[in-house]
């Protein structure tokens, strides 16, 4: 489906931050592939045989090969597909190293601290995961200044690898904002990544798979309520 | 240091398996650096200016600009000198996903339940957390078989990524069974990772840099005695 014969099928979930950032990828390197939608609560045999080890969307085949682990596809499809779309990854090592760096603490620092904020029982731990999550949101802005160059991605003039790690969680930021008045990036405090997630939502390659804000929030609701009964039984 | 004008530093401790990483790489691809013994209860000015972000070893220092966090730091060192040494990532796109899946296996999975189960406060804990760590044992005794494809090495032929990757706990390894009789890989077990340990230690690159079982068995029992001391207060 990709073209030149490859067969590209996604395993994904709509609400999962994970999956859309092996959509946000093949949909800036404009590759088609089928989509399957998971039911996480009765999973198909051909997720659980295609990931084994953690059971989880995404997962991305490839002519019938799977690779596993959002990070690593989308490093895969910018690797196998070098010449569609724009590089995610910049040519020189340097930056790439600088990329992957911050693309590992986004998910190791910044998701990590921000969904332990959602899951807290109590307010004095909700505010210290929260202190933990606006720390890494303070060393992103940082991260954007250094990456983009005064450009206007972390990619540069066009999305890139840290773009595509990031942009996976603009759903929830507007969710958070929508349901609790919470922003995580904002004018004031991190005023670099609050215009880039205006700017990136309103790509058209983002745009054509980013999900719906309203019911993502119906979602995130449904998914609190769920936490907080298996928090009091 | 590393030839053709390169100059590389590395920040390290030598008991740290994640510095380790960047020593073995270095050595597989023969490049000569310079090595900094860094003291992690008054660090050095270089590596808090080098590593705001985490504040850790392994920084490694190549013309100037830092690198750090040792996945990256790996990999930067296989991109950054392509014609030194063996290649470490595979050469084709799929064989590099699914290096990079098992490489991040060791660090979320085994390493952090095998590390807990080091830490937890009642036996009931330490089983649980040993259950998780053997499971993981198990999915890398299958990664092995599929990686290797019948031959020495998870890079096959040559040491590679994962590799290097698990290569720099086997100084733990033999620590855990020199104090407390645990093997983390056995015959009965897991087989080829047992065999894939020694065949490992004893190529010349390796043994370079691994560390002493005596002096890093001496270090795991203060380190253990910090955490009892620290638990009790």
């Amino acid at each position: 489906m990709a073209g030149g014969g490859d067969e590209l099928k996604l395993l994904g979930m709509w609400a999962s931050p994970f999956a859309l950032r092996a959509k946000l990828a093949l949909s800036f390197k404009g590759l088609s592939y089928e989509y399957v939608e998971e039911d996480l609560k009765n999973k198909s045999e051909l997720l659980l045989s295609s990931n084994p080890v953690h059971k989880k969307v995404p997962v991305l085949i490839h002519n019938g090969k799977p690779v596993c682990e959002s990070q690593v596809i989308v490093q895969y499809i910018d690797e196998a597909f070098p010449d569609a779309g724009v590089p995610l990854l910049p040519s020189d090592p340097y930056d790439r190293a600088v990329a992957r760096f911050w693309a590992a603490y986004i998910d190791d620092k910044l998701l990590k601290s921000w969904l332990q904020a959602s899951m807290c029982k109590t307010e004095q731990e909700k505010a210290a995961a929260m202190k933990e999550t606006f720390a890494a949101v303070a060393n992103l802005e940082a991260a954007f200044k250094e990456c983009s160059k005064g450009k206007p991605f972390f990619g540069g003039d066009a999305v890139g690898y840290v773009d595509v790690t990031l942009g996976a969680v603009i759903g929830f930021v507007r969710v958070g904002e929508a349901l609790h008045g919470m922003r995580l990036f904002d004018a004031s405090r991190s005023p670099l990544l609050d215009a880039w997630l205006d700017r990136f939502a309103a790509l058209d390659a983002a745009k054509a798979v980013l999900p719906d804000t309203g019911r993502l929030a119906e979602y995130a609701k449904m998914k609190q309520a769920e936490w907080a009964a298996a928090a009091t039984n």
